[in-house]
């Protein structure tokens, strides 16, 4: 990777604190603006991604900190159609990364059979959480990729 | 939350695979734009996001899948200065958090003493992960939040 400079335009004197006091959580992929999506700015939320947009004990670790260091208070989940882990045949995809690392993975792949019903879960997971203070504002949403206007709310 | 539309200039037509071939670990902070801090732009790597840009089981996940399923080839870790976990009494926070859930996190908050040794470490627990097939290129760099031109390749 080659050293590279922030735009000239970045702004430089954001708080700490992200000013929605909002948290999202989605997923890595390369085509999603969470920010964007939401109609939010840089310093507007915290920004939480992984494969899957999954609530991990990562994601919850991140949630309580996100809540209990930096005042945050609501919690969005996105997840997205065309998404790598849905339909994944997770029993196959583990017998292949064993076979190729020579042992087996600590953690599941995280596959799911609908986005919509995995926001859902994800919601509740989130919401059920001991870990997290603020759980009166959790929302869901899915992202249609390739799809203006596409994020719509699941729970 | 208000259920909000994608801005009308999104793109709308990226590809699946990120087209840098390029996965990005950083942490949620809300003054971080990970693709603009390397010159990036939407489409171009997958992005990994979590409290302090730890490369926990979950962000090993991640990455395997981002290599394996979607073809990346480099990864790049970006810590910041000011983040809420450089020098965190970590046995304190775990007290506390476990006198407010009434139970013990099943993790660890993830504070670190020096944001420089912590990516440093993280670009070595990657390259010595055996779930991860392409190690070749990874690096990491620390960006001082409020200071402009402010991404410094430290590993």
């Amino acid at each position: 990777m080659p050293f590279t400079r922030w735009a000239k335009d970045e702004p430089q004197e954001l708080p700490r604190v992200p000013a929605r006091r909002t948290a999202i959580v989605t997923c890595m992929d390369a085509r999603i603006d969470p920010l964007a999506a939401l109609g939010m700015h840089l310093g507007d939320a915290h920004v939480i991604r992984n494969a899957g947009a999954l609530v991990t004990d990562d994601t919850i670790r991140s949630l309580a900190i996100s809540q209990r260091m930096l005042d945050t208070r609501a919690v969005v989940i996105i997840g997205h159609t065309d998404c790598g882990l849905e339909g994944l045949d997770e029993g196959a995809a583990v017998e292949a990364i064993a076979a190729e690392a020579g042992t087996v993975p600590p953690w599941r792949p995280g596959s799911f059979a609908s986005v919509e019903d995995q926001v859902r879960a994800s919601v509740e997971a989130v919401r059920s959480s001991p870990f997290i203070p603020h759980r009166d504002d959790v929302t869901g949403f899915v992202h249609d990729v390739g799809v203006a206007g596409g994020v719509r709310p699941v729970a």
